[in-house]
């Protein structure tokens, strides 16, 4: 497959050449080779201004990050067998961590394969394609996974905002397969069931799985809040633990509904509690009840989705902690935890400062978590290393 | 014990009401309370410009952080009940967090305890003192130690830098029982062996403890560099998870023949090869000897001290990290840590982003690791949180 060529303005390959992979629209020269003569999602050879060869991108004319570069080898095609190829790489790494086949597979750009994200549950595997470039391969990506593994079924969870601004129609569709409503799975060892059609992303967050091995050491025999528990990632695995309650707040019937059955999946239904509402308020109601916890796990959603969304963002974050540090008991342990890349650690530290002193309460940083090995950071890119997660003693001033 | 009070300027009360914990010798109202009239380690109530009281601290009149504060309470003084009281709080967290008795038990600030370090040998303890303040209650703390814990031997490793800065001499002394020349411990269930006399600091790093772990998940059945190595903390563990072959860097002859002692321990001399000498000279001979390793572990000493090192200092890790790369084999790990508080988490990232593109190689960051649970960040002191360690993966480019 011969390709068309995308030549970058003077100086626009530094960062190419530093390790990135974007390439942002006002970095085309659009003298030589105008951004919106090429197809969405067509693979290109990319070029220095002065003619060097950079790789092969695919792009999308409509976009800030109109290319992304697949491979600095201008001989490599984004077809099945790189895919294959990628795809083994990916899962050499997720065989070396982990000991059942239950994990992120494939994490776009950190893979080395740009807008495609695939989460494994055992032998299902849920496939998330957020670009044109990558969608344009979507029946060689289903191939590449019939090669290397035996698929119970392939699940297309296409889905995600990113698509609207890559011009792409939403759809969710079980490709190949059959697949259970509740597809079961395991983390740190907890026997679990994930909503992978109806549910939030691909229905379940791999990446907080350290940090909730984290959790586990410390709830036993414990009371327990999960705040925005969506189906009982936390507060499960700490029932499994151990903890003599937990209580899940969440917004959705439909996640505590799962949440209840993955409770009864390890014998804890008698030891869960699930509270429906916004996990504010919910807040509110047990301070105002005098209700307290030895753990309170906090795990919003991204409160700050764009830059332009910090300040407010930020608010959010310092007050639902603050909330939440209320519900401690005398001793307790607040787990906190951000998926906002533009959180920075150390404002979210920060956070936790500011609420402990206005509460009188002296607080001890005693583990600090990332996302999981499946979840690999790209050094040049910091949106690939977005999570955070804190456990906090919470003590009596003094 | 009834105290003399040092007021501070107008303003600087704010650090310490935001949860600081140190006073700086510029923010003491000198024409009310000049500093130089105290005695050096004198107890003292702080109080605000306006006369509110602020917490009892100690202070050093010669130093640049003249004070600390102890607590918030004005009726505690720094004596054996309070020592006793934090020591107790602190191994709350300890025996929380650890199966064995070896681990850091009181770590300075984050303790509530300035100036104040204890590592912890199974009932061998080594205290560490760096302040005049501290080291006024000397004898209160062994009695503390002696009313919580049956101690076989308590070691005083009064030798640190600071002592200098403060006014104190040095010394290393035996102050109560016996302590064999190697003291017997165990990390993440391996059973070791520390020169807590004669060895760096109080003979143990037990900082790394996570990161070790995380580490030996990647080193069974490979071959593994281990670059100041010290006693073996990462070598060691790496022979008892499996590695085949384990050699150590280290430029004390001393330090090495510890470590052998250490993999003797584990029954694993015929897999452990000890190469004495400067680590940079080390891995250039290894680079042209044409040696490769599986896994090459880079956990170098504090290339920056201060903040005037910055530039010097990330170019020596920018170089040792280079060398370490260049010893990886075709799909090697490296890990890559840094106790130098003044290095940027994304500033050691981006060395390894710029070494990778340099070499042609594809880095993934699979695990990000901190210092453990016995050395928990105060979220007020930035000083506090200082480890960080990198597991990255190594690939050909593509």
């Amino acid at each position: 497959m011969s390709l068309n060529t995308l030549i970058l303005n003077q100086g626009a390959e530094r960062r190419l050449r530093a390790g990135h992979v974007w390439i942002y629209s006002n970095e085309v020269d659009n003298k030589r080779t105008p951004i919106k003569s090429f197809q969405l999602g067509e693979q290109v050879l990319v070029e220095a201004s002065n003619g060097k060869s950079l790789g092969v991108a695919y792009v999308n004319p409509n976009t800030l990050i109109c290319g992304r570069l697949l491979c600095r080898d201008t001989k490599l095609r984004l077809d099945r067998s790189l895919l294959v190829h990628r795809i083994n790489i990916a899962l050499s790494l997720r065989e070396a961590c982990f000991d059942k086949p239950c994990y992120r597979l494939v994490f776009g750009d950190s893979d080395g394969l740009p807008g495609l994200v695939i989460d494994r549950y055992f032998d299902i595997f849920v496939v998330q394609i957020s670009t044109a470039g990558m969608e344009a391969v979507v029946d060689e990506i289903m191939s590449a996974l019939n090669k290397i593994f035996t698929p119970q079924a392939i699940v297309l969870r296409c889905d995600g905002k990113m698509r609207t601004t890559e011009g792409l129609e939403s759809y969710i569709e079980v490709a190949q397969g059959e697949v259970p409503e509740l597809c079961p799975f395991e983390e740190n060892g907890v026997p679990l069931l994930a909503p992978v059609l109806t549910g939030q992303k691909t229905g379940w967050f791999y990446d907080h799985r350290n940090n909730r091995a984290a959790m586990q050491k410390h709830v036993k025999g414990k009371r327990v809040l999960d705040l925005f528990s969506y189906v009982g990632g936390w507060g499960v695995q700490a029932l499994a633990a151990g903890a003599t309650e937990v209580m899940c707040v969440d917004a959705s019937e439909t996640a505590l509904d799962v949440a209840l059955e993955n409770a009864r999946l390890n014998n804890a239904e008698d030891r869960f509690v699930a509270l429906q509402g916004d996990a504010f308020d919910a807040c509110k109601e047990l301070i105002q009840e005098q209700e307290k916890f030895d753990v309170v796990i906090v795990d919003p959603p991204a409160f700050i989705q764009r830059r332009k969304d910090i300040k407010n963002g930020e608010r959010a974050y310092a007050r639902i902690n603050n909330l939440a540090m209320r519900l401690l008991d005398r001793n307790g342990v607040l787990v906190s935890a951000s998926c906002s890349m533009h959180l920075e650690r150390a404002r979210l530290i920060d956070i936790i400062r500011a609420n402990a002193r206005e509460l009188d309460r002296t607080a001890q940083i005693f583990d600090q978590g990332h996302q999981g090995a499946d979840h690999p950071v790209h050094p040049a890119i910091p949106e690939t290393d977005y999570l955070k997660s804190f456990c906090v003693r919470v003590l009596p001033s003094s």
